[in-house]
């Protein structure tokens, strides 16, 4: 392997989504008074709603459309659903940028520090360029740019995502090393001749989680425990 | 002023693009034994075709292309011009991306690292994405993403090249701060609603610089001598 630029998965893969996620939902019904929410409930609803309203855009059903206002429509459905009422667009705005202030798992920002010295380091994340700017600033997570769905103008997993992202980068994809904590986008990746780096993030949903606690051998070129782990396996 | 993110032109207010492209090509002409040519001449020629590339694209005569093959084009006609004979695809390519390897002037790391504490930085240049990055890594610039032509698909001083940049970050014109070292690019970046900084670079074009030694004070909102200035007129 001759890996010239590493890009990361984030949902999940650098941040802890479903802690963080609850903990706005929490803080936010405590704060304007509203009554039997289940915050980490809620943050499962909410992210259940993630890969369909994608699907609108990668079937070409509906034109590109970033994250933001996509999960936006979400959170309108839910606030429906729940029967939550009086909120003004200020307060749903605060609330849907939850998603800009998830934080990192424990060993993400050591590990990030010591890659992007050998590497370039990027996002390749369906989140769109100002989530994953927000994101990084409050968590001071130091990519060299912010690549993904936004500057593709496509969703994982879909070809061009993994595509646009090395050519943005100037790079053959094969010197291009995908990070994530899921199979299925690292078979994607795989697919576009990436190479592929496997961190099990096994309380991503919490205890009991029962998928990707394993690399799937078949399109994992390494494996790593964290974020630190993949830094020493690439001698950076 | 309420300002949230800074946006930087890069060829001229972030970079010394005359003296580093000149090095590199007296470099390059000296390694392959290539006689006669004056390299601050060839960066200056280089540099003339730089517009004129652009205007094929910013009249729609052409679809978007990014910096680094119209860099190379222009590389191939002066190749021509000069009869210069005998250069592999990976000779042309190494020449090419002199405009990655472009020297800061002396202000300007420790003028973005206070920039950035308090505000997103990215540069909204006409290069593209790996030119950023790969500048960026070398000279040590702490950007928060890559934004500019590429991610805009549109060159400068075309509107959307401003605006795709304001909307990618979420932010409102009205909040983002444009600053550069040219006063044609202040103007358009001020009739799309940004606010606008100009940073004085007198010897962008050598010794006796005619053009852009003052701010259009009806186009600019603050001036600062260098980046450090800069960073402490807006309290970073």
């Amino acid at each position: 392997m001759d890996i010239r630029a590493c890009l990361f998965d984030v949902f999940g893969t650098v941040v802890d989504w479903r802690t963080s996620v609850s903990r706005e939902v929490g803080a936010f019904a405590q704060a304007k008074g509203i009554k039997g929410i289940d915050a980490v409930e809620f943050a499962t609803e909410w992210r259940k709603l993630y890969q369909p309203s994608m699907d609108e855009v990668r079937t070409g059903r509906r034109p590109f459309t970033i994250l933001d206002v996509l999960h936006r429509e979400s959170l309108m459905k839910l606030i429906g659903r729940y029967g939550i009422a009086g909120l003004g667009d200020a307060d749903i705005d605060h609330l849907n940028r939850a998603w800009h202030r998830l934080d990192p798992w424990p060993d993400v920002v050591e590990g990030l520090t010591r890659l992007k010295k050998k590497f370039i380091i990027a996002p390749c994340s369906n989140g769109n360029i100002a989530l994953m700017v927000n994101m990084a600033k409050r968590a001071g997570l130091p990519w060299d740019c912010i690549l993904g769905a936004e500057t593709a103008r496509a969703y994982k997993p879909m070809p061009e995502a993994y595509l646009a992202s090395c050519r943005q980068l100037g790079l053959a994809p094969k010197n291009v090393l995908m990070v994530a904590a899921h199979n299925n986008d690292l078979k994607a990746a795989k697919g576009q001749g990436l190479a592929t780096a496997f961190v099990a993030r096994p309380k991503e949903h919490g205890a009991g989680q029962a998928t990707d606690l394993r690399p799937d051998t078949s399109c994992v070129d390494l494996a790593a425990k964290d974020f630190i782990d993949l830094a020493r396996e690439l001698g950076a």
